[in-house]
Formats: C-alpha cells, structure tokens, sequence
C-alpha cells in the first residue's frame, strides 16, 4: 500500500497524521514548523521539504490547515501541490476554508486529471487525538468512496454532504448556529440568574422545555452548572474564542456571498470579534461569552 | 369542595377551567367577552360579573390573561380581586407578564393576608386543551405546594422555581433563547440550502452536532424537513409572530430593568417585531422566520 | 410674584433652582438628600419636607428627578404632590422618563383642576449651570405657554413638541439617535484606521460626505480628532456611559410599546448596557465606546 | 496628448469617459457589452476588443468595474490589462472593492514598472455626469500627482487618503456609516411619529441638536420632510438598496480582515440585504428601510 501524503502538523494535523501511522499507512510529510516536522518523524513519517515533494511521493494527500489563504499557496505557489501532483490523485482537504476558496482548488486540481474533496471536521484537539472526529465531505460520489476508507483511519463519523464545498457549508453552518447558541445560552442564564432563578435549575427547566440545546444541556457557560467541561474549569481547554470567531467570518463571507441574510449569525460573529480581542477573554473557552455579559 | 374562581376565558383559559370542571371542581368564572362566558356556562360554570365577584365567592383563584396591565386591573380597579378578597385566598395567576407586575400584584395579595403565586405554562392550546401544560411557578413553599394539586388538574408538569416572579423569570428566559435559536436555525439552514446542502441532510448533520436544539431537531422551520408540524403546513397553527414578540419583548423589559445585556435577545425581539406587522408574517407560525430570511 | 416649588435638586436640578432664584423668583424646594437641600437654602430656596410641603406653598411646580417610579412616588406617595396640589396649578416635569408616565401623571394632574407639561431637556450640567438648556415640551398649547416665561429663565430654547408625552418623545428619539451615531462613528473610525488611514483625515473626509453627523464633527470620539472635549481628554466628563444607556433603555420601552421596530436602537441599546458594567468604561463619556472596540 | 484608455462603460463610467471626451482627451475603450462601447464611439471614442487592447494603445488607464471579481479579470486574465501593459504606464481603478483586491492588483501593476492608485468615487450618476463626483485616492504620492488632473476632469474634488487601498477604506468606512445613519433615522423618525411627533418638527428638532446627520437634514427618508429627494419621490432614483448592501459587504469583508468589530455595520448590512431581496424594496432608494420598519 502506497504513502499518504499530509501537509500541515499543527494541533489537529499532527494527531491526524500520527492515527495514519499507527494505521499502519505509511506518510510522508510537511510543515512550515521543522520542529513540528522532527515530531512527526521521530514517529516515523517521512519528511520532505515543499508540499511538491509531497505531491511527487504520494497519490493520497491530506491537507489541515488554518485558513483559505494558506491553502491556496500550498496548492497554487511554485514549490506547492499543483507543481508537482501526478495524474489520478486523491487530494482530501480537511482545513476549514471559505466554500469559494474549495471550489476553486478543486477545479485546479481536475485540471491535473485529479480528484478532490473537502473535509472539514468537528472534534476538536481531542477527537483529532482519538481518531473519533467527524468529516463533513464534499465531492462527487466516486470520489467520496475513495476518500472515506483513509478517513476512517482518523475519524469516526464519515458523512458526504454533496458536492464539493458542502462539506464546508456543513460545518459552517453548523458552527455559526453554535455560536449563536452559546451567546443566547448565556444571554438566558445570565438574565435569569439575575431575576432570581438557581443556575442549575434554570439549566434543568430549559433543557426539559423549547429552549433546549447542546450548549444548555452538554455545554452549560455557567461554571458548576455542568461539571468537568471548560466552563466549570475557569474556561481553560476547549474551543477557543478565536477559533469561534474564524467560523464565524468564514459565515459573514458565505452570507455576503450568497446574499442569504444572517442577522444573529452576523451579531454574533461581531461579538466573538469584541471577545477575541479582550485580555480576559482571548484565550478561552467560547463559553466565556457568559462572563462577558456578566462582567461586573 | 370550595369552588374555583377563574378571571379570563381566552384561547388558553378556557381549556384550563374546563378541565377543572371536568376533574369535578365548581368553577366561578368572568371574562369580558360574554361570548366567551357563556360558553363556559353552557359546560357547568357560574358565570359571575365582575372579578370582584369571583373574589367574594371564592378563595382559590386563578387569573390567565393577556398582559401586565391587564392584570393589573383586574387586581386593582374597583370591582377588582382585591375589593373583595377574603383573608387566606389564594391567588395563581397563569399570565405571562413582567416579574415587577407580578411582584406588585403578590406584595397588594399579602396585604390582605392572602397568598399569590406566579405559574405562567408552557405547552400551548393543545397543551391547555389536553391538560398537558407545564407551569413553572414562583411563590413560597408553603404556597407552591397548596397551588399545585389544583394545577395538576390542569397541567401535567409543575415546577417550583423560587420565589415570587421566579416563574415568570423561567418562562421569559426559556422563551428569549427559543426566539433566538428558532432565528439561528432558520438563518443556518436558508444559508446551507443556498450553499448547496439538501435540507433534510444539513438537518441531520445539525441534529447530530453541535448546533442540536428543538427548533431544528423537533420544530425545523424549513418546509417538509419534519413532517406534520406547522412549518410544513403553511405555518398555520403553532406559536404565533405576535406571541413570540410579546415573549421578546417581556424579555427585553427584564434585560433593562436588570441591566443584564441580551444583544441576541434584543435582535431577535425586533426582527420578530418587524414580522409581526408584515401582512405576510403577521399570523403565522414563529417558524415563518425561514421565509422572512429567504424571501425572494 | 408668587414662589416656583422645585422638587429634585441632583446635577441637574440645582443649577436650574438656582438660575430661578438668580433671576428673581422664590423658590420652595424639596429634595431626599438634606445635604442638596441645604445647599439650596444657602442660596435663598426655603426648603421643606416632603414634595406634598411643595405643592401645599406653590402653583407652579418643577420636578426633576431620575426615573419613572421615583417621579410616580413623588406625585402619588401620601406625602406627595397629588394629595395636596391646588386647583389651578402648574406642572413641568423636567425629568426623562417613559412617555407612558408623562401621560399617566398628566392625567392625575388634570383630575384636580391643574395642568401638566412634560419637559424633558438637553445640554447637560453645563447647559443648566449656565441657563442655556433646550426644553423640549408636550402639552396642550394654553399649558405651553404658561409654562414658557418659567423654563426660559432656565434655559434658551423652549420647543413645543405637541401634546403631553411628545417631549419625552423627542427626547428619547433625538438620544437613541445619538447613541446609535456615536457607536456608528467609533466603529468607521476605528475600521478606516485599521485599514490605514489617518484619523484626522478620515474625519474630514466623513464630515464633508453623507457620513456627516454631530458624533463626527463636533463630539468625534477619537482622542484629538477634536480637541477640548470628552474623547480627547480621557473621556471625563461629558455624558456618561450610565446616562446613555438609561436614554437607550427607555427607548427600548418606547419600541416594544409603540411596536416601532429599532433594530440598531436596541443593539445600541445593548452594548451601552455592556460599557455600562465595565470597571474602564463605566464612569467614562459614551465616546469610549471607540476604545471598547478598538480594545487591544 | 495621448489617449486615455477606459475599461468599463456601466452607469457611471460612461458618464465618466463622455466627460475626458468633451474635455478634449481621446478615449480608446472597451466594455463587456457592445451596445454600451457603441453609445460611446458614437461621442468620439475609439472602441477595441480588450482590455488588453486598451492597455496596449494608452499609458493613462482608467477602470470603473462593479466587484472585485470582475476588476481581477480585466487585469489578470489572457486578454487582460496585465498582458500587455507598458513600462510607465498609469492604472487609476476607480471601482468601489475590496481593499485587498487593490492591493493585490497595485502589487501586479508594480511589476510590470507601472503605477496603480485606487480612486473610488462618490457623487452618484448625477455626479458623474456633471462631471462633480468625489475621488478618495489611495497611492503614492507621485502617482497621485500624476492622477490628479485627469480625474479633475471627471470630478470636483481629489482627495489623497494614503497609501494603494486607502481609497477604499474612506469610500468603505464613509459608506457604512451613512448605511448605519439612514437606518438609524428611519428609526428615530418612525418611532417618534408613533409617539405623537410630527414628522417636519421632529427632523426639525433632530437637525439642531445631537441627533444630527445628512440622512436626516439632507436626505431624511420619510416622505415630504424634504421636498425633492427620493424619498418624496416614492424612493425612485437616488442610491439603491442593492447598492448599499454591496458597499456594506465590502465593509463587512473589511472587518473580518482587519478584525475590527463593527456591530452596527454588520446588522444594517444584514437589513439591507432582507431588504434587497424584498419585492418591494429591491429596486427603491435606500431611504426605503423607512418604509420597512413603518411596514403596516
């Protein structure tokens, strides 16, 4: 069985990779980081020096990387992917890019007698770890059954989405309706708390009622509320505010594009802007947004 | 057995007194519309003519009326509830109303040595036709648990959620994070469909991650995507605009007073606004948000 | 010439006591705090005990307080203006408060034979220090124009708004506008400066285009853009964060009661409430909205 | 003198080179669409294929494109600006884009020994044609120079913002903020004329004190408070909803870069997109979101 090529070892990229290899594939490798690249090999992947040298070694390549602009030079610069990649590859994307920015890479890449999917996860750090996270895939259907046994080898939860950029649209979607919901979650908590409810009651009566949802019964911003998540642990861990606030942009983007209005997402992703530059808030949890509004 | 005093015969209130009469209580009832009155005579009622009336026939009383100053007439004005109450009453009021009115309304009950809950429900007409309702109810223990036998005559759920104003607290909160999260899943699933994603698929994909919530898993406000709910019949029935914005807005009244901010709360409070004057909007199903968003 | 009675001796409501006594009237006063209205007496008021002490001694009466239930108990308390007001008598209420106070005190006032006018003002503590306050006042016209000889000797300009409560209303509308400029202006300067450009320049590029507005031109809150006011000198001074959201606050009320949506007015709305709460913006003028964003 | 070459004839840039024509400039120009190239050789013109032709026959480039999309082809594609551009030459973009679109075009135009400035207008298409529109131009100062006089032929007023890209950050930080205002006024306005105001006393009252801006003393959006403007003209002509949802996207594509949190521009860019969508409103002057929040 041939290498598995992978660019891009950073929090999530280097547990994906490291699952390829205790899969038994075989992977070859790069990073900007050579400290991250020495990782990786000391756990015995091979590693190159360009992303093109990756392309030249290996017909599967996976790609985790932190946002349209840097996908587009490791495919499209003269030492990236499209310098170098052979006829009859399989190019997994699994950054979290602007749909347009997938479409377009996806047809460079047809242009080279090549395939090519988007796979954006949802998971975090620790199902990168585990090898439990969800791929929401775009591609045409051959191409998604060629992609989903490697995907496997990383994650849980398979699921094809359509053509190629709605795996994107899933998790953008998904993501900015999270976020939605955690302010409102905090909105609601906070409010009620003041007006006189205990937390953990007010938690227990929404999440019997209409109101319930993953970031009132699983994912509660009000410390104590739920024991042993990032909110009851000062908000250290979890999905930062930061990372929220990139999805959230890529949503405005894909809103203005697709000229589909998103009042609260947009609200929200202004809110998440405020938090992620904030000295207390930057660092953590997403939840945090509950302290925000409680500041006092 | 004492009768039961009833004030207000509306689409909710008269499913609630009759299923008292039903459970085999004597109802005392009023209601300004003699419509309305009668047709509760015709199911075994006294009808009398005036609250004050009610109050001097009875001593457990319950109120379901539109809003605070409502309520507060029927309280106050001179052929009110408290012209003529007698010592030891007990008074449910079933409105959804601001937690100062009903603060007031409880501190003027106890001043004639009386008792008051707060216990507006959830659950809707069905819920009051059927006995079904939830009432989240605020006042002391020793209120609390004489109100609640004769609540269970007409709801299935009772909830002790503090003191005086704690159940409109609960109701309020529940129903702010439901307006936003309805909002949210309207706005994520017209941006996915336009994105390219089927919608029973994104659908799916939400219902298994992090955005889960009962507007896209129970009350999906997309056509079709759930079958026999008011979204895929036209938005008739349900939970109307105008009710959602009064809910919003009750909110919006708390989040001042309290000085807790509620910038989705506050948003979703006036894009409901808007729909509820829009001649297309205005009697439908809170869920008609979707097409508001989608329009074209 | 008969005494003026005065009731609320705060920033605002001893500098125009004073200006009344400067120019030649008598006034009998009222205030909680005895430390104000000892102050008051130095300057030649006669100062008594309760409001009721007030209108018992005058027929021309001043109310300046900060809210609508403080101005409801000074009017209704049993040591209040209504249980001893003469036949005959004037009301100015200078206070801001909800629209629907005005109208209900208006309407107490004109059950004992005596007129109202509600009359809230702009310019602030220097502008009633000074004596050149703008009144903004709803009454009937005969009302008006007894009320004019009096407030002109608080103030310079005197506008007839229309019945009673249109003072309130142009008040509110005037400052929710101001409010949402204020923040519109920080979030442009703040953007373009980001995006390169001078701030001075980007100022005057604004002011002589469709940008244009009084938070640009006379009160821009990036520190010295303008020089000698609020933004440039730390944001002490001017008019607070606190007092801005009281303003948003009741126009919030006034939009859900008169169901007039205001999108931006309730977003404004909420992040005063925010800047409101916050140990370095709390006691600082409502420029330092600019800082809140720019935060970094 | 040479030639000046014109890419783009649309509403505003045929009013633009029509101007250069009668000032005695020969024009050498191209658009998309052949009826347009038709209108302008018929004033004197001189009509070619591409625009690379155009770059091919003048060293004076002036392009007036409606997205950034498009102004990346006429300078990157085959038949493009680019491809045949000579050493010295003189781009003056004055499409309304990103300004990272600017940027990345001025970086290209470098390379080829050629100077770029952006130089977005605002005045309209009656300032096009009477030759009155405002430039904000963004370049080194020497290219500015060189630009200045040939954009006095085509406005009144050049400004220089600064560096490639400052053009559009006044156009952008100016044009989002007027989008804020016009909503904000629509508010203000509707909501006082609920509340009792007339509506010529109440602008007439904003535009004194600190309420006041150009969407309400110059262009205030309800109907007959100004004679003359669209608004009073049944919102036909003036600047259309689909326009200022377009400026205020770039505005929102600008904050997610610079990350600069703009919570009022996103929300009126949201409003504007409902309302660009919405039969009634699509086609109309922008002062139309008074008619949408008045919608009864």
């Amino acid at each position: 069985m041939s290498s598995v090529g992978f660019v891009g070892l950073g929090c999530m990229g280097s547990h994906m990779a490291r699952n390829l290899l205790k899969r038994g594939r075989q992977v070859v490798a790069f990073d900007v980081d050579p400290k991250r690249a020495a990782e990786l090999k000391a756990d015995g992947a091979e590693i190159v020096k360009h992303p093109a040298d990756v392309a030249a070694a290996t017909k599967e390549l996976v790609t985790m990387l932190p946002n349209s602009a840097i996908v587009r030079s490791v495919y499209k610069e003269s030492n990236g992917i499209l310098a170098t990649i052979r006829a009859g590859s399989l190019c997994i994307d699994s950054s979290t890019i602007d749909q347009s920015a997938s479409i377009e890479i996806a047809s460079l890449v047809a242009e080279k007698q090549s395939a090519y999917v988007d796979a954006p996860v949802s998971g975090g750090v620790g199902g990168a770890q585990a090898g439990t996270l969800t791929f929401m895939v775009g591609g045409d259907q051959p191409h998604f059954d060629q992609a989903k046994p490697l995907l496997e080898l990383m994650g849980k939860t398979v699921v094809h989405c359509g053509a190629v950029g709605t795996g994107q649209a899933a998790k953008i979607c998904n993501n900015m309706l999270l976020g939605i919901q955690m302010i409102g979650v905090a909105e609601a908590m906070n409010l009620g708390i003041k007006m006189g409810l205990d937390p953990k009651l007010l938690a227990s009566i929404i999440n019997t009622s209409s109101g319930r949802c993953w970031s009132s019964d699983t994912y509660n911003p009000v410390p104590n509320v739920i024991e042993g998540i990032p909110p009851s642990k000062n908000y250290v861990g979890g999905f930062g505010t930061t990372l929220m606030t990139k999805d959230l942009g890529l949503a405005q983007t894909a809103s203005t594009e697709a000229k589909a209005p998103t009042p609260l997402g947009s609200l929200a992703h202004q809110l998440y802007q405020i938090l992620s530059k904030h000295p207390d808030f930057k660092d953590k949890d997403f939840g945090v947004v509950y302290q925000f509004l409680k500041n006092n």
